[in-house]
């Protein structure tokens, strides 16, 4: 199932990839890296963004894009970004 | 600077440790990991947190914390996760 999980998470990351980059390293150091993050802490997040219960700062963008995840859809994204590798932070 | 900042987040990031771990991997996968984080984004979350920007879920727990750092000490803690290295994404 995880193999079939994490296709379906990489499928729907495309939809995040502007603002947290390919594979979850962020290309706007304003916005947070997803790679390597904890699958249950993105879970979590994303819930609560969807569910309006985080608020404040870029939460209304945030809320706006996981507005229409499924519960499932949420749990494959997080399986995906978690499997990536975080970002190197020796290098600059 | 960079040097004295960087020991100075170090030092500050003891008070981080129990729930973000040694060098920001976070030992209870519920908690964020902040290691290889960018270090904009921990600042403008840390200090969201501090200001009462960011709120819902976790964001007591995180207020709490922050509410006495300054903003050299936002810096400096940013400067010290940032500069870690994320996880592993491909281990377990």
């Amino acid at each position: 199932a995880d193999e079939a999980e994490y296709s379906r998470g990489q499928q729907l990351a495309q939809q995040c990839l502007g603002c947290h980059g390919e594979t979850g390293i962020a290309p706007v150091t304003t916005n947070p890296n997803l790679a390597g993050q904890n699958a249950e802490y993105l879970r979590y997040a994303l819930t609560a963004y969807r569910d309006g219960n985080r608020k404040g700062g870029m939460a209304f963008i945030m809320q706006a894009n996981a507005s229409s995840l499924s519960d499932s859809d949420i749990a494959a994204l997080a399986l995906y970004f978690s499997s990536q590798t975080g970002r190197d932070g020796s290098q600059p």
